[in-house]
């Protein structure tokens, strides 16, 4: 029968990108991928609009096109002729239970990383919540050496919200904290609105992150805070894990999200910058969050997180190729 | 300026049907009311579609009048010259964590009905998970001696679910396991599809609750198995709690829900079961769930909801007319 | 090029079932027709969800078929054999004013009427408010011997509405006032909810109106109240003018509608209504109002509304057949 | 890592009931399923609103549930303890060619029943024309002693349309024409509205078809209507191949389909008589097609089809018990 | 009880970032009010889409934040510790009459400045010729020394609008024509499109208003013209009252509108716009108009009109703090 | 009665601009226009999300104003006193075949061209197929001395997609492969994303089409790309054919679309660009493809989709004042 690569993009079982599913650990060895594709579906520490549980499948099923005939106009080249990825399904979140989801979450990066330790993880969220799992499981796996890039228009780094120390709004306290990634590591791009409060700003000065507000943003523009960022983002570090809430764009360009913010950045804006990270920078993983299909009537911020995806890939590509 | 009342529904602060809103202790006192609508916004414990946390505010924003024009036709009776209500507000359900919420709603509903022992207390969800407290707190209140009518698609009586104990698909194993209502005085109309398994049915045979299954209802027709749910609901108790849950309906009628369940009750068998009910047994309070707006884009689905309330105030205020 | 008629239905200008747009008054005389469709996109005098202005077009778009290729399977009849129609195009009702549209109403539909004096006009609302100025103008064209049976959740004759005596809750109070029809001639199919207040309904007994509410369909069965809703419909006048208000099927049948209230009708109790109405009382003249496309997500409101006119222009083919 | 079964519905890769995804021929021949579900991503032959491509996927996301914790409440069965099933993908359909997708579909269930000749092919649609590949395979692999019966709305026997032979309005003819399937034994329930002309119904009459129109259903009812169908359905065939267009159901319960028809059935009429037939009469094949998702907003239609799938699956799981 | 303060923002009766709800004078008075938001639910003056009745609501449902948490990133303020705020509910529009509803806007507005002569009004619409009675209430408290910067795509300066000398399209005709606001006192950008009429271009050029079209931001860039329309807002008054229709914006950050226009400011610009020109030119009075929520299917426009009235308050905080 | 011409925008029979409709040849021989409208009502050959069968239904719908009121603010001309325009209905495309529709495409335009050969036919689509037979329809009535300017993030110069050759990914190619434009005269602007594969970009590339990336576009700007865009489609043709995919829009702009790609123009850059581009060269033919109704939720694409024929209408005119 056909194989399942051949197929239009909207047809047959849904991966990404139709890459193979392989999730038996002895097939993700053999088939040595340098990309892993991994699904966290969970929303239940959402402050506001819920949905992002299905962000995953949402993903998958966007784009118009397979690994097979896929070519970056921009950087002339068909990445998975440098690269291997699969797409090995999600972890087993829960519904109802934050600690048991973000359990699942590390106990399937730690398993993928044991069966290819030489693969990045690229998780599509579920929430921002599960940046803590993730990042924490890649930082460790890197001996801590990761420096993050974090965007988003929020900071994400309370110590916990209406009590919950495991929320969207607090991943990147928790990471800093238990160590895993050093405050002054942590580059952070976009912010703004009305969140978090003053003690939690000043924590993060205390700290050492390095933020960068859409104020800013504004008055220098977008390339000058960039090419800083990635500066930052060098320092001291192997590698980086980069952290891409949807959000970071403006409610236009991202309105299936659980926290919209407008004032944000243009998809324009976000993919030419995550292209430029990670031909820049070495990758040591990648997370895209908080799409909410609920409320993505036309799948367009699938379709933006679907893309995050594609230039990151890309770029790897072309720095294997180099 | 003007009073709140005299505005058209969709103008002013939104309470239920433009009624006063009472939170502070004392005010609930002098208001001495019959009925007290009271919001539960939260839906963590869903195990699909979430959304139900904004249930509350849609139902507020539902239906073309208020208080002060409001006229039954069908049962002749202008109820607020019966019957005395107050709008509440909601219980402090915070995102992320069940048992602080559901902590909220049973300290909500205390409260209120230390404030207004006399009261109808009816409860806006949220996910069906909420008729734990709301249920627990006014079976105590009337020393136990209540039985509950339930609508459903879902049994809702399963001992837990992806070991979530106070999952929406627990609430009723609760209530029985932990003594608020006997088995036998629960009364369960509208089961279908493929859930729960054979384990949970038997648990419910074995403790005595009555189900009804959409097949009976296919097969005797409605209205005789309206008339036997109420016989049941009546006996050995001396009021009941009527718990709806919106999936209970066809989805046609209700698509704004996170579980919806093909081949249920029309909107017009379902408000006519509520009218019939409380118009023949004393409610000591009530629950309808699992509005999911986020799904409900014409807002059908808060409208019938709002009716829910709306037949039941009417009903009782034929009941107090005498 | 090709004649309009020989599009599928999406395609090329769009009238309603690609009748022939004829709007001129030479050209209405020189087509005379059975049936002259009419617009009348104004939805000013709503006083929930306004939207209505644009039923006409949403109406017009509806279905699958044109007038060439049309076949009514159960009436077994290719209506178009044997009465002739046009699409007049709309009233000139303008944004901001009800009394200037309801005076373009009137205009447009005498000026049909005198250049048409044999054909059954067919108004598509447009708000509830047009079926004042439209079934005045019909029953006056009829020397005022018109009965109406009215499909409405709502009776629509308060004398006033927030002070508004053109509202769309007041057309049925002003035909009756100013002797248009008689208000015994007046059968309301499908009333219910909350509204209106008692003083309301007091005057429509003492004037006569016959009313059926949902309550009494749903004790007699609906095939019951319509026998009885046609016989009355029929005592001393010549002929009807059928006024369908599409909230009077359920919002699950009819979402995009202004004042939706659950507990209607279903499509298929309300088509066939229409269709032995038609086929048993001569017909002066039609509205289906209350389409508000905002809110009709997949169109099947403007879908069934779109029905009511093609079931009666059926039925009445098969009188014309004889 | 975790069995795929072992997830909530929502999560992992999405097959439908998480059933193993099984499509190389010799893994099929290694399962040797009962039931084999199969996608065909098509709509290129609708007459008015496509999307039906997305159908399969759509189906698959739907429902809450998984084969592992599957119980048919009405029927007191767990389906999958009786029969084996598998999910075997898409038909490689093509955007833009109607004969290479139909070519593909064929292709897909002769590879399939080679491999499997005793299972039951379960084919979700696309729009209706798959039912030609997908019938005209199953009979033939029946010997041709295969009766259909087909639900819809329209009756999809025209010769042409549009001048296109293998359009969504003409699979019947092509089945019946070649000879897959005798006239005599075809039985359609639901037929309503305004097509096909009468040249059409002439030829489905001197066919021998057996059509139930929406008419006769209001008349008889819809239990005296369905028994006389399963008589019909009975007669001189080994089997039958039931084929439901979601266009059956009133568009209340189906809006997301692309010729919607007011006056349609209810889910629990459908539901039921998918039960009824499937637990009397032995089952060739099945095929429900039409869900289109981007009219779906609440994704009700998918629902619904995926229940005609459980229905079929859980009566075919009674026989085999005996 | 719980103070409603402490609730998530979806939680509990939806006021203004959950102000307190303050509507009867004595209450103003002792609450001393530096701001008061108000509703003005209308928008039976539209032209084209309408809806905007239920932009205060939806409006108040925005955000993610209360008025205890609030914290300006960019301006590293927390505006509520330096200004007081009331949310006053609506003024008492009622459906089907602009002059009605103009009259209670005036009302209520005088009535708040008479309570509370120093606060600046915040008013959310409704459509655009809300800003005539609230503009002209304001102008006249401050004896009419007030200018008028406007964001709209649309002039907004007509006489009369399809007869109507009330509609949205004429607000600032009559605030000039009646004296409450000077000409050369009126500063417009964004407008663009084809409307109004080159007459209505002649009068705004003889009575000196400055506009700055969209074809001006495109060639001198934003910055530089909204330097000049800081400085001309300036030129001879106390103070400004500023008046932004959503459609200002692109209908890709502000979808939920009337008469979308594309081509549009993003809701960087207008958000920045709006905190630059309130942090330098004394506000008399505000208002955010055109939000439609039944175009706003992820409420991305409520969101982005919520943010301006956020901006505003911050600016004004920084003000007051000095 | 009442001319259409009178009415408001949303109000009668829906043509563009409520321009004349005129269809019959020796209608538009008497009428001259300078520019026709049509309609391309097709879909067959998207390989992604069909629904553009409906565009042009949506574009007619979209804008506030008809003709008689209509002035360009930016260009200070009100153009239908310069330009005579008609709609001229819709090709009768066929559902389910591409071959026939884009004959049925070729033989409007010819015959309307033969009735009016100084006329600017301005195309609505339909999927982006439709260009070819459009195009080159309008190139052979200039003796193919015509360039093309194509705004689209897919260069569309595929050999074949899916085996289909008249694709919508293929237009450009057979365009140039049939000789009705010559490869140099071909300019591309806005491409992005990951298609067509290498080989097809070398076939552009040996051709001699320009194409500029939208990497291009955010290395150099816009303004500097479309200054080289306009030289390069001046060299060597009389006139030149725009082809607008609204895809090349962001997302953001135009979610009502087939094969969204994020990262786009915005609506402000587009219609600048049109308005310059139909300023400075002459105008033979234009097209505006790919507006999917079933996505655009709130219209906004159908909207812009209308500018681009707005700006390029106002800008013919201001070329025709001279």
């Amino acid at each position: 029968m056909t194989d399942p690569r051949g197929h239009p993009a909207y047809s047959d079982i849904s991966t990404f990108l139709h890459l193979p599913w392989v999730w038996k650990r002895e097939e993700i060895e053999a088939a040595h991928p340098d990309i892993a594709i991994v699904g966290a579906p969970f929303d239940v520490s959402v402050t506001n609009r819920p949905g992002a549980r299905f962000g995953p499948r949402a993903i998958r099923n966007a784009g118009n096109l397979t690994a097979t005939s896929f070519h970056h106009l921009g950087l002339q080249i068909e990445p998975f002729k440098f690269v291997s990825a699969i797409d090995t399904g999600d972890a087993l979140c829960v519904p109802g239970s934050i600690e048991r989801s973000h359990d699942a979450i590390r106990a399937k990066l730690r398993e993928l990383l044991e069966a290819a330790p030489q693969c990045v993880p690229m998780v599509m969220g579920g929430d921002h919540s599960i940046t803590y799992p993730s990042a924490s499981v890649v930082a460790d796996h890197h001996n801590r050496r990761v420096g993050i890039v974090h965007f988003d228009a929020h900071a994400d780094a309370a110590d916990e919200s209406w009590g919950v120390f495991l929320s969207h709004g607090t991943p990147m306290r928790r990471l800093i904290e238990n160590g895993h990634v050093a405050g002054k590591n942590f580059v952070q791009v976009g912010l703004r609105g009305y969140w978090p409060p003053p003690a939690v700003m000043d924590w993060m000065a205390e700290h050492g992150l390095r933020t960068h507000l859409m104020a800013e943003v504004e008055q220098r523009g977008f390339d000058a805070v960039l090419r800083e960022a990635i500066e930052q983002a060098l320092e001291g570090v192997d590698s980086v894990y980069l952290s891409v809430d949807v959000d970071v764009m403006d409610p236009a360009f991202a309105p299936g999200t659980g926290t919209p913010e407008p004032g944000g950045l243009s998809a324009r804006e976000l993919l030419r910058a995550v292209r430029h990270i990670v031909l820049q920078i070495p990758l040591a993983g990648l997370d895209v969050v908080e799409v909410s299909p609920p409320y993505d009537a036309a799948g367009i911020t699938a379709e933006a997180a679907h893309r995050v995806l594609c230039e990151a890939i890309s770029a790897l590509a072309v720095r294997k190729r180099g």
